[in-house]
C-alpha cells in the first residue's frame, strides 16, 4: 500500500501551490493541513519538533517522513515521471533551474507579493521597507532573465514540460500582487498562458 | 571522447569550490578559468553573452553547453556515482538540504564572509550594514539547524556522504571569516574534520 502523503501548507504560498501543482500534473492524490504563518503557526513546538525544525512550510509529509523545502517536495513526488528529464544535462539544467528560483527568484518576487499583498506596506519594518528597491531590481533582472531565455523556446529546459516550468510558475503567475508588470515579459507572459493550459493543470487558489 | 570540463570561477567563493570538492572526489579533472568579480569580471558583455546572462559564477562548461548553479554543477558531476543516492526519500533528502543551503544558508554565511573578509566591512554601503544583523541571526539559525541534525548522525542524508555534505561544507568551514563562532556548533565541527578526511578530499585553496 502507498504512504499517505500530507503537504503541510499555508495555501496562498506559491512554494506550497507549487507541490499541488506537481501532484496534480501527475495525478497524486494529497490531503492538505494548514497552518496560518501569519499567526505563528509553524512557530510552535509541535510543529518545530514533529514538522520542521526550520519552522518553514511547506513539508511533504510521506508516511512518518517529513520533507522540507518546496523544490526538494517537487522532485519526490515528480521521480520518475515525465516532469524529470532522464538526460544527464537536462536534468541538472532543470535543477540548475530550480535553484535560480530559490536564490534569485523567490526571495525577491515572493517576497515583495508577501509584504504588498497579504501583510500590508504600512505595518513592515524600517529594514523591510528598505529592502523594497532592491527586491524591485532584483525581481526584475529575474523575469529579464527568463524572458530571454524563453524567447524562442516553449519550456525552460528541452522540449517538454518539466519541474523547472512548474516551480517557477508558481510565484511568477502572481507576480503582479508583488508590484511587477508582467507585460514588460511578453515571453514569459506567452509561457505562463502554456503552463496553464496543461492537462489536470489547477489554479493557486482551487480546493 | 569526453567533453571538455571547463570551470569558470572566482576561486575564493565557496559555491566554486564545491564544484572542484566534488570533481577532485570523483577523480574527475576540470579546467579552472579565473574571474575577479571584485572587478565586474563577470558582467562583461562576453561573459554575459557566452557564459552566463546572469552575470555570475560558477559555471560549469561541458563541451559547448554551460551550466550555471553550483548545485546542479555538482548534481552533473556526480550523476550516477556514489555521492547521490538512488533512494527516492534519500535523494529528495539530498536535494532538500542543497536547496536549504542555497536559501538560508549561503545568503547570510557566504554573504557575511565576502563583506568581512573580503569586501571590507568600512567600505560597505548603509543599506548592507543594515543587513548584518538579520544574516548574523540566520545564519546561526542555519547553523543550530544543521548542528541539531547531526547530533548521532555522521552524515546530513542516509549513512554515508552526499552532494548535500560537500555542498553545506564549502561554506561552513570557512563560517569564522564571517564572524561566526563555530565552537558553538561541536556536531558541526565534527562533520568537518569528517568532510575534511574523506579519500582524494582537496582543500579550498588548493591550486
Amino acid at each position: 500500500m502507498a504512504e499517505q502523503l500530507i503537504l503541510h501548507e499555508y495555501s496562498i504560498s506559491g512554494n506550497c501551490y507549487k507541490i499541488r501543482l506537481t501532484a496534480a500534473l501527475l495525478g497524486i492524490e494529497l490531503e492538505r493541513r494548514e497552518y496560518d504563518i501569519l499567526k505563528g503557526e509553524t512557530r510552535t513546538p509541535h510543529f518545530l519538533d514533529r514538522v520542521n525544525a526550520n519552522g518553514r512550510i511547506p513539508v511533504l509529509q510521506i508516511g512518518e517522513r517529513f520533507l522540507p523545502e518546496s523544490n526538494a517536495a517537487c522532485c519526490w513526488l515528480a521521480h520518475g515521471s515525465g516532469l524529470v528529464p532522464t538526460d544527464r544535462f537536462d536534468n541538472a539544467d532543470m535543477l540548475r533551474w530550480m535553484f535560480f528560483e530559490q536564490y534569485n527568484h523567490e526571495p525577491n518576487i515572493a517576497t515583495l507579493r508577501f509584504w504588498r499583498a497579504y501583510v500590508g506596506e504600512d505595518v513592515l519594518s524600517a529594514e523591510q521597507r528598505a529592502l523594497i528597491p532592491a527586491k524591485a531590481i532584483g525581481g526584475n533582472a529575474a523575469l529579464l532573465l527568463m524572458d530571454e531565455h524563453l524567447t524562442g523556446r516553449d519550456w525552460f529546459v528541452g522540449d517538454s514540460v518539466s519541474l523547472a516550468d512548474i516551480c517557477l510558475f508558481a510565484y511568477t503567475h502572481v507576480a503582479g500582487e508583488g508590484g511587477f508588470d508582467l507585460s514588460l515579459y511578453p515571453a514569459v507572459e506567452s509561457w505562463l498562458a502554456r503552463v496553464a493550459s496543461l492537462p489536470d493543470f489547477v489554479a493557486m487558489d482551487a480546493r
